[in-house]
């Protein structure tokens, strides 16, 4: 902190819309869903599910490239049809990750906003090719980016003409190795004091334990986050990636109805629509 | 992250009686006082304009060990006699960092909770020493301590008899620059799921920048910790120590309105005695 | 650490083939040049000097992708035809970065090595595109990659059939900020003890201040390395990237002559061929 | 890095006397000996074993307070009267820690040098107390020191008098696992061109991997660093601390033999008095 700081004042969010949603509105976002999509019958239960308990928007990955090229990569192309099918059926929205700038095109009918992981929040290649549509974007932070390197990576969408990017913290890399990454909400209040760009936060990957993902939800809500990416799956147990982290809907329940008494008392509701 | 968790139940916290007050218990406990205390007049407004406000303790250093030899290191024995005057006359307790074992005795009868910094975690010939006490122990967290090892620096205290010990968390430090620290309550979730030790929160240190030190005041309350330790002084300006990150008596009581919603809806309200 | 070791014997490094060199092969190998291509005359200059004074193979950029997107971003397709042109004039090697899985075939007939760069190393989509040639390709650390995901990041390559792969220390992350980076030579010597693959250090970025690259070309050859990577300029305060941390004509010639008393000292002399 | 540097000039080392070896002189030092003397034939054999190597002074633990409460403390008083003896009978001179300002008087007699440990490097108190004797302190970095931090606290030790500070580099904690510490040698040459304070590295802990102690040894003396302090142990598999990186007699003597031709051909031989 190199700066004294009088009359602070801090600059207004400017909302992103996605499908009928407003992420950094006056109502809180609410994404939830799987890791990775692993069939037809997965992605329209734990869809249908999530967005009955309050979830405004769907996750889910469709390529998942991970550390090792032996694990499971996500169901790509395969997947495209049913995905389409099931969203326009069930009238869901559906945030879905890219690694590849030729992977835009593929999928740019179906899904409402691209997601950057956080090992492409550095690739610039990428972020300028998701520039260059109109369509949202959610970046996550890279695990060891800097908070101004972070903002500073939205330059790259923006420089296109696509100013539709929402931020997401989802924990830094740290000495520590009892939770999975540690999770920096000094970067939400960081960013909404300095930007005008909406943060969103991901409890999951922020601490990898499962029963201890809710206290993380709550601690960002209370943080002033306008948002949540959480990751639910019908039984994290047989998930084929990040079940360790991973809430089942009765856990997903119960941490929802937690959750909108902490909003309501900070006056930012749920989103309903 | 190692195993899976299922049928989970965190372990129940035991208090620990700090003057009249309990840290641990169905109630919030709030600490707040000045980082170092400047005079007997400092002191006295500090601590019973914060008293009102709501909050239940008083900090405030007597020695500052500082990284300069040369910075200001505090009144030391001159602030002997009014300390203790002042407590008594108003009826106040107070928490006191000791940086040497030969500290105990002079302060041991008109201190209430002996701090030990973060600097002194590992510091295990001072933490033993006050485990040859009764006094109640706040152990902060080595800025760069696993949470394992914190958690095992409190046997250190606890093999000489002293079981009043509360944990607390101050921020970590990692590649991040923006904030002085990174307040970690990943730590907090976690300490709570494993131990029976109370866990209290300094969002000042956390952070480091005064505006954004009530989102983190707010953001570990909902994480679930049992209380705060906030740096509050007349003039923050003008603070001969961290002054960038302290709040003056209006932003403190503006924090506290807020702070008292939140616990309300999570179900913990304020320590009142 | 997790293991004991008895009788440990370290695996045989196996050497890739650059042009006419051999990296981790029985000599040492230097490659040196500018951080950017800045012109034809430039590019000339540097690659004659430090060939005379030395270095096996040239380096330097075609596109920077820097972390703000307002910075200059190299020449790109302008320096095609001026650097096919003077590498083959002057028999000279060149290793440089690509970025977007695009550019493979614009530069595949030129380029001598393809440099996968720090923030790309978890840019799997990249690393399978380059597994699909025959070219060697250089993976830079990911500055805060665990030297586990760094090794297994190969894997991406080596599955499109391209063994041709050299790892390259380049610094890392963490909370120290007198240094750009922090050099891990430790992760040399475990990377050299458990595969097969050349490992090259680069001590420019992994000091970052001009004065000291030196002394971490020496440090980094004794460690066991198979090279360095360093960078040079004919004027490095007028450099259009990186100036701060690269060596002039006559630094460059100095260092040199020291490191090949310590390479000669260890049994491994540079690569005269 | 913030600055550029022109015709840069490096202070010039200011050695410190350590019984007849000066440290930071025309001659390379050379520490050995085990992480805690077990007993008098331990300390005798171990001793002899590694002056007869090479090893300039010994160094050596009276008390041992270890992470957990519960491991092995040292032998501590029990150990000073075969301490002193057999030191005098066979003209040795000890390095050994303190970690509480009332150890100063009890060993003062016998060692020849207090080594302030990684944990206690911000124990200011104890600092200042170090100060107040004449006796050569060796600081060693706190595993999450700021270089600065590091350098700064000499300060406390020289304010008291006491000009004859040493400082060793022994690794920082960072996300990196699979080695015990990361080595960062960029603070030996940092320091080296900042200060004239003697720099010596211990590549056992910096490194924590028995097989690997070597390769750090030699990259640490070829980056320009004042000496070594080196485990070492009868039989490091029985060792009651830190035997994971502890070299028996027969690896320390190939790792002198071949440390010997680096540090000629830089021309800083091992001292030989």
């Amino acid at each position: 902190m190199k700066q004294t700081e009088k009359e602070f004042t801090a600059p207004k969010t400017r909302p992103v819309q996605v499908g009928k949603h407003l992420i950094g509105g006056e109502n809180f976002t609410l994404i939830a869903g799987p890791c990775s999509i692993e069939s037809q019958e997965h992605l329209e239960l734990t869809a249908k599910t999530v967005r009955s308990m309050g979830a405004n928007l769907i996750r889910g990955g469709i390529w998942k490239l991970r550390t090792s090229a032996e694990s499971f990569q996500g169901l790509g192309q395969d997947s495209f049809h049913f995905i389409r099918e099931t969203l326009k059926k069930n009238d869901l929205s559906l945030v879905s990750e890219i690694t590849d700038p030729r992977q835009i095109e593929e999928i740019h009918d179906f899904v409402d906003m691209f997601q950057i992981g956080s090992r492409n929040m550095h690739n610039y290649a990428l972020l300028k090719e998701v520039g260059k549509t109109k369509k949202p974007v959610l970046i996550k932070r890279g695990f060891a980016a800097l908070i101004d390197e972070w903002i500073k990576s939205t330059e790259y969408v923006r420089q296109g003409g696509n100013e539709n990017v929402v931020l997401c913290e989802r924990g830094i890399r740290t000495f520590e190795t009892a939770t999975r990454n540690t999770l920096d909400l000094n970067a939400v209040a960081y960013v909404k004091s300095r930007t005008h760009l909406p943060v969103i936060v991901d409890p999951s990957h922020g601490i990898g334990i499962r029963s201890l993902v809710p206290s993380m939800a709550f601690a960002a809500a209370a943080s002033g986050c306008d948002g949540l990416i959480v990751e639910v799956h019908p039984n994290p147990e047989k998930a084929l990636s990040d079940g360790q982290q991973t809430l089942n809907f009765s856990e997903f329940e119960t941490m929802v109805k937690q959750l909108e008494k902490i909003l309501v008392a900070i006056g930012r509701p749920l989103d309903k629509t």
